[in-house]
């Protein structure tokens, strides 16, 4: 290839939309462009890292045992009502219709769609079955960011399993498991798996692969025991609460101009871990009271784990006022029973606690959870801190913002269950499918490999998935004689199997050597008058800046020891 | 590959679906299946099949420089408001509104986005470029049918050329002309170019590559001298009327019961071709004549690239009797002044000649067209038959079905100017891109080789395209030597690169047989009890149906020969 008849469009300067530094990089180099928030245009060079991804993902697909399929991206509302995702999955989802007035909707993700594929499979001698696809997927995303890592639009390499049994599902889950752990090391992307929420695909266990980076949506929590799960998900081990007994029955007081548990706290010596504190959501439609201890933070998707709800928002003040007599504030549960009431199992067993009167300006002191507060379901609702003990060997827990790279689903048998996806077991009986699905953002991935792989200069690309492994950049374009060698160690490149872009535009060295930086290439050979005239060009690992001269007739070899160990 | 893991749901009988021989075929064979109509599931097998296609694709454009992108399939309505597309194409574009009420439309090409893209390329010195994608494109087709051919959504290996001038066109259009025919050759797919119309796209000239076929949509017009063109662009030499001098006037007379050209040619000595055939269009809501000659037919696609209307119809009856005050049968253009007149040029000039009078049961003799009808564009509006003169020679001119297999376009400067797409021409001056762009729909090119390539018993892949060029099959899969010595084979057979999938299922041989000749798998080496005892194996080729023996030691390289040459 030939830097001068690509299209690489770089640019000198940072673009404004760029919100992430990896974004950014991908703008200036000349690798995406944006046709629309959450759209993006893949140029020439992006093409060739997203081929790279595809390749090694495709690879460990197929040793798994995967077989490559390609299912429609527009699908009839059907199958998805038949789940009962055509109403839980919301606005995410874009929907239409064609010229006959038939409800379409563009797949968000393909459970439905695979599953019915999969009714052809009839008999447990057909099983297991491993299937994927890479394949686009639409999501209506409230707020496209990110660049890549958040969009409208985007390649999946989804897969899903088929099996007659939980230990069939166990096994598939587990060589997934294994190969999403190569793949990522193989990219070059660092990924710790952690415990997730299954989230709207259901299903009872969930593992996510999370890249550590500032430039991550999700929060990861982590021990140095091996402990590791999303924040959605992650526990702590709490010191047991040692109260002693309160009142023998609560007891309203004034507090005039407290709205918050610092307020109570401050004003009232009432410590935030002795309040409840009392949140009011719509669940589906239900006003419903949400107990946490005052410092603690609910987690609003283990809420919608522990509810099922699809539909979640917090009431405002006007449908709290309407409930509950009071505004946010001095708001409680004690005695309600109205609404239905969950707690967070944080609070079981506490008594002599304080929490609002459900008055404006007033609060009960003494309130004993079991005996004054009519919970109706018991849940984990906190968010996890920094620093709290692990679940598991009590260590102070880390927490980092991490990218979602990847995610598996043990999914059971709600899908082939709604849609009738059923197997003749050995026994001759009719049994559900058993399901699990396992998904790989392709240029998420891409994202976050610029976002890991970068430094002031530009992307620095792994060579596993570089655009290219080397850059031949000719000094002097100007020049026959460099020419001519550049040319010739660029056949010889070629000709060694080696991807070779030669940089033959008629630019300044500088700006070469700028465009190399900044695109990432991992080896650069320059080729200038000095060398030519002692027969050697020089040789820069693009992610250590490490330079060398090589002697023409060994550069070859040197530069493929270099791709294998850039290190 | 091993037969018993992988998913390849052969079906005994025909699917009651299937409109075409070859779409039976990939139904049977286990390719394909259908999720709703104008939508496929492409099982294993295909994807097989489609990775080939692609790969043989891709190399051609790499070949002549065309630089891989990939361009998003939702888009913004706003750049195709800009060229008029978002009016002219019609429902045959999917359009939805995102959640925050922005208008969208699924891609049904992409010149538009292309060349937003393109604007970025500034200056002549960063010409010329050629462009393409592997793409989904959504097309609302009324009726789909023939199973891929004629799909909703599918992929498209679309091409763009930006240019500064007619000249760089030209030769871009040259080099992607060249590379197609290299595409279907390599592919396996004879196919004819033709001369063709743009339709919505626009430009000066485009050449559509057409596969004969039964299963065919288009008509081919071409002659044994090199003439080849769409029906919907071809004409015919006409002999030269010699119409005698008519009346002074044209004269009415009474006609009853006359409605076709053939109750006024046996009832009153009005042949075919002496009559003006006046029909009654709505082009844009504008109610309009079209005038042929009697024994010729109206080609709808000519007139709308006549016209440039992008809503075509025929007025009804009730329509047309408010326009003219007669009904169909008796309809004429004499003297008719409130409504526009378009004739095909075969009137032109014609004396002497019959219509109708506009008054039920009348029509006019002695009509002499350019003295009597206000003709107001005269335009090639006719349909060719077979057996007319080719217009380059004479000789009588072939029609027949074909597959449009690919179409490049010249577009010209349409696209740029409507969407500011400029660059800096060597004198300093802002000129539009000169553009091209360059189809071939890759699940159709599928389709169309599976018409191509069958036979009774099954599909019969070129080994350029097959899913595997080797079926190894296990003739007694209970036989512990037999078995031993086939995957000795397949072993052998991978080890020389070779792709190859071994039946090693616990079937009987004939229904293995059956199965290897109905998926078209190329070249089949059955290895069996017999064999073992003699060393030899038996290879059969799956288009000739030859077979033969060869010893276990010369199998590879017997097999090589037999891929690179299967004739």
């Amino acid at each position: 290839m030939r830097w001068s008849q690509m299209f690489i469009p770089t640019l000198r300067d940072d673009p404004a939309e760029a919100d992430a530094a990896g974004h950014r990089l991908l703008l200036r180099a000349g690798y995406v462009r944006r046709l629309a928030a959450g759209h993006y245009s893949l140029l020439p060079l992006a093409v060739r890292v997203r081929a790279r991804i595809i390749g090694i993902v495709r690879e460990e697909m197929d040793r798994i045992g995967s077989q490559e399929m390609l299912l429609p991206e527009l699908h009839p509302a059907e199958p998805w009502r038949r789940t009962g995702r055509w109403e839980s999955i919301g606005a995410e989802m874009f929907r239409l219709r064609d010229r006959r007035g038939a409800d379409l909707a563009l797949g968000v993700t393909h459970e439905e769609i695979f599953t019915t594929v999969a009714r052809e499979l009839a008999s447990y001698k057909r099983l297991p079955q491993r299937w994927y696809q890479f394949q686009t997927k639409f999501r209506d995303e409230p707020r496209p960011r990110g660049g890549l890592m958040r969009v409208r639009e985007f390649t999946m390499k989804d897969a899903y399993s088929f099996d007659l049994d939980q230990a069939g599902l166990d096994a598939a889950f587990d060589a997934y498991r294994a190969a999403y752990l190569r793949v990522f090391a193989r990219l070059g992307l660092p990924v710790r798996p952690v415990e997730a929420s299954g989230g709207t695909m259901g299903g009872a266990e969930s593992t996510e692969f999370m890249c550590p980076s500032p430039a991550g949506e999700d929060l990861i929590v982590y021990c140095g025991c091996g402990y590791a799960a999303n924040v959605e998900r992650a526990t702590s081990r709490l010191p047991e609460a040692a109260d002693g007994p309160g009142l023998p029955a609560p007891e309203a007081f004034a507090t005039p101009g407290v709205r918050t548990i610092e307020d109570l706290a401050s004003g009232f010596g009432a410590p935030g871990d002795r309040q409840v504190k009392t949140l009011v959501y719509l669940l589906d439609g239900v006003l419903t009271l949400v107990l946490l201890r005052g410092d603690h933070a609910l987690n609003e998707q283990k809420l919608i784990d522990a509810t099922g709800a699809a539909a979640v928002r917090p009431a405002d003040a006007a449908e709290i006022q309407e409930a509950l007599g009071a505004l946010p504030g001095s708001l409680g549960a004690v005695g309600v029973t109205h609404l239905p009431v969950l707690a967070d199992e944080a609070l079981r067993g506490r008594r002599a606690m304080f929490t609002g009167a459900n008055t404006d300006d007033v609060h009960l002191r003494g309130v004993d959870v079991d005996r004054d507060i009519p919970v109706g379901t018991w849940a984990d609702l906190r968010e996890v801190a920094a620093g709290e003990p692990c679940p598991r060997c009590g260590a102070p827990l880390q927490v980092e913002q991490a990218i979602e790279a990847g995610h598996i689903f043990k999914l059971g048998d709600r899908y082939s269950r709604a849609l009738g996806a059923e197997v003749l077991d050995p026994g001759g009986a009719r049994v559900p499918l058993v399901m699990g699905s396992y998904g790989i953002g392709i240029e998420r991935a891409m994202a976050a490999l610029a976002e890991v792989h970068h430094d002031e200069r530009g992307l620095a690309w792994p060579p596993a998935v570089a655009p290219f492994q080397v850059v031949v950049t000719v000094a002097q374009t100007g020049d026959e004689a460099v020419t001519e060698a550049a040319e010739s160690l660029y056949g010889a490149l070629r000709a060694a199997g080696v991807d070779v872009i030669i940089d033959d535009r008629d630019e300044r060295a500088g700006v070469k050597f700028r465009d190399a930086e900044l695109t990432g290439i991992p080896v650069r050979v320059t080729v200038g008058r000095r060398g030519v005239a002692e027969g050697a060009a020089e040789v820069t690992v693009r992610g250590t800046g490490e330079t060398g001269k090589v002697a023409f007739a060994d550069l070859a070899g040197q530069v493929g020891a270099l791709l294998a160990d850039p290190a």
